[in-house]
């Protein structure tokens, strides 16, 4: 696919500085540049770049002043990373191969209906009861049990175990072998030392603009409901656990875990790798660095939170660096006490 | 599916007081509840809401004895925590579909047994010489390989990947693309900077009545056999090395990893996120707090261990306070340090 | 199968004392041994179990010399775990089932070629315009998108998920319920608390004689490639995010997470439950340290760093010790200050 400058600049409602023939096929960081290219300028770090590289165009913004002589031809725009970013999308989208249709073998149970311009790829399985919305995509070897609801446009990729009773909004895209819906993890402890399983009959609701990453899970709810809230992007690999609540686009990063019955704000930003305890409350746009463990609600909102146990993110560098440093002052301590043992000496 | 509190109080052995004919069709929690629900009081804590609760009916235990007027019909038991779990198992089962039957299509290798009374999904795979008990649930897109032995009532959930040679016990549950068996982790390091694969010829055991969540791993073993005990419970995303045994009725906790050769004695509990080295053996009853790191074999039955490296948890919450103490800590090393100063200027 | 004693010690140019007829049929640790099994001593710790192991053979390494007798046949060779491992090596290729042929039904799209002798399992599905290279094995239910490249000898096991455009070398295995080729978690802040999604439109790139455990994520490019050199090996649940470069011959181990835009040297050891921040580098040779949390870029080649943050191997070991004693250094503290109050008393 092909496009030139002047229909980008037009795409944009950018201005171009240079030649507006130029045909672009591909896009490249600045510095990877190569004929045929489209890049951007948004960070003044890389402003070096943009004498140098070899892309055929360059997007920057409104108030970029160059310093040097540049051979790509310069589109200007509002804010050169957001009309990257446009211009990606409505690359992505011409290409998709917008697959619809059904692919055989797969399989429909009793009762489910599948909306308009959706796609069942080969040996996907959905269940009985199940009602699935337009234009949704349900890869191959994908699973969905019964009584499943799927919104219009959403993505379910390849090998993703949906539970039964999960309830899903539009737009959302689930990556390939997330599991959402599996039995949260309770178990009753008895008297001979065994542990009986606390059944879990709740579900999963998942509501719109969501984007879950691959091998992740979201356990169903004991009673009620797990939710996440619209427009939550949750990566690769994270856990989340029954009865958990996340709130309105907050954002969790890869390999962090969320125990159950916790419920965490509105426009958080949980890093990679957190463990967050259960049954506990966390208030709007808390940020909370990666490795951290937080163990108690955060009743303030926009608090900046790190360590294992989480706290003030300043705080906690402030101990890390006494740490770091814990060798010196204990060699201090010495020195003063050496100096009490003279003194004490010379006092007798 | 409904029940009167008649039959719910006969099925538990309970004492009414309250209207006994009062139709019940699902479970709430008791903050959450609605007409036509029934809930449980066990911790004191939720009291308040017993008074306020639009449940119909409350599961109590028999010294409960009430403050104030409850407009819900209440349930006297021995212990309403257990009886609500009873509840539930009972309501579980009634409205568990009981799949049977073979889904078609789904792929079955020379010689594999398969028992009385089982469910094969569609898309699921069985290799040569399996042997599967009466009344398992095989889910679809799952695969067994070769030489895989399952005992009766147990359930492979959908997309579980078995290598050849587990053997897995009976009344077990693998949730969702959970892999077991998978190669060790074994490589030797050649002079040339290579590695070169260790082959895994050993297999993983699990026995009777455990429970394993979504996307965990549990590797076979080089030789021999990775073993994990009657009754271990499992969460999501926990990683089980080759060469380990997890001892009877341990409880393990999302995203933790056991590595290779360790054994983890029985009735421990390990929280989540945790890691284990290798090679090392813990004692029965050893509990391991969220986010520990584990270095060193326990010998001693029924310690609580926290922090990374782990150690007993009490000293560790102690240290834990006296680093965030720190920054005062060094304060009042600074002033102490400024009098001598000024001592051994006023001695001069 | 079977071997002589004899026919094991010419495989591994070794030389035999004691009867050289007796056959083997199955290998085990030395303290585990049975008749009939081969065993090997490298570390002189179990040097005791030669003694009175119940293996019909051991292959030691050419400097042991026996303290007692042994009833075992030893097989004297240059390096005994050198020697073991290739005799494993020779007993899995001989047992390994070889599968090859294509099983019904699975499933590949338009233009897509796959080499000789390959196999491709039940349930599996190959997109457009894939080159798949001779004795590939395609386990069953596994995904291959459109575009994708494969080199021969590779290994796909079941359930893994392999995205459009991407790249594997020759010998490769990926183990199950992996995904490679996912989207990279991208998205850009709005105004009003959205996120957008920023397109992912590059690859990944696997060199040859790569493996992956199982339930890993390896996330496409932005822009470019996700790039793993040559010789890395990954374990299980292991994230690489978009725009990572691991150097050749590097050791991943479960359960680590790199962040995007960071490139890894050659040859490193990052150990279980790693952390590694975005848009850093990583020199050659660094060894990383369970559950450390890696923040800066280390230029110096061969470091060995723990801790999160991350830093200097024994330093980090030096504060962590002082970390346990803080209690014992706040007591010293608070002695020098109860002196000083009564000197300070005293001087009045």
């Amino acid at each position: 696919m092909k496009f030139t400058v002047s229909e980008i600049a037009q795409m944009l409602d950018g201005t171009i500085v240079g030649n507006e023939k130029i045909t672009i096929d591909s896009a490249a960081k600045i510095e990877e540049g190569r004929p045929g290219c489209i890049s951007f300028l948004a960070n003044s770090k890389y402003e070096p770049y943009i004498y140098t590289t070899q892309s055929s165009a360059v997007i920057v913004s409104k108030d970029f002043v160059p310093k040097k002589e540049i051979s790509a031809t310069l589109i200007y725009v509002e804010n050169a990373y957001t009309a990257f970013t446009i211009l990606l999308e409505e690359y992505q989208k011409r290409i998709a191969n917008g697959k619809s249709g059904i692919e055989q073998p797969s399989f429909i149970g009793e009762n489910s209906q599948v909306g308009e311009n959706c796609y069942r790829g080969a040996f996907s399985y959905i269940g009985k009861n199940c009602v699935i919305g337009d234009s949704v995509k349900i890869y191959p070897n994908t699973y969905l049990g019964d009584n499943i609801e799927i919104g219009d446009n959403s993505i379910i990729h390849p090998g993703v175990r949906i539970y039964d009773n999960t309830i899903i909004g539009r737009n959302c895209v689930i990556f390939a072998n997330t599991v959402i819906g599996g039995d949260g993890f309770g178990f009753a402890p008895q008297a001979d030392g065994t542990y009986k399983t606390i059944p879990q009959l709740g579900n999963v609701i998942i509501e719109d603009d969501v984007s879950v990453g691959s091998n992740s899970t979201i356990d169903c709810a004991t009673m009620g409901s797990t939710i996440i809230r619209k427009g939550v992007k949750i990566d690769n690999l994270v856990q989340i656990a029954h009865n958990v609540e996340i709130g309105k686009n907050t954002v969790i990063a890869a390999q962090s875990g969320i125990s159950g019955s916790t419920t965490v704000g509105e426009q958080c930003v949980v890093a990679g790798q957190v463990g967050i305890v259960g049954h506990i409350t966390i208030a709007n746009k808390t940020k909370i660095g990666a490795q951290s463990g937080l163990g108690k609600s955060i009743k303030k909102e926009g608090l900046s939170l790190s360590g294992s146990p989480a706290r003030d993110l300043n705080e906690h560098l402030r101990s890390m660096a006494l740490v770091r440093r814990l060798p010196e002052i204990e060699e201090r301590l010495k020195d003063l006490e050496n100096k009490h043992e003279t003194s004490d000496f010379q006092g007798q």
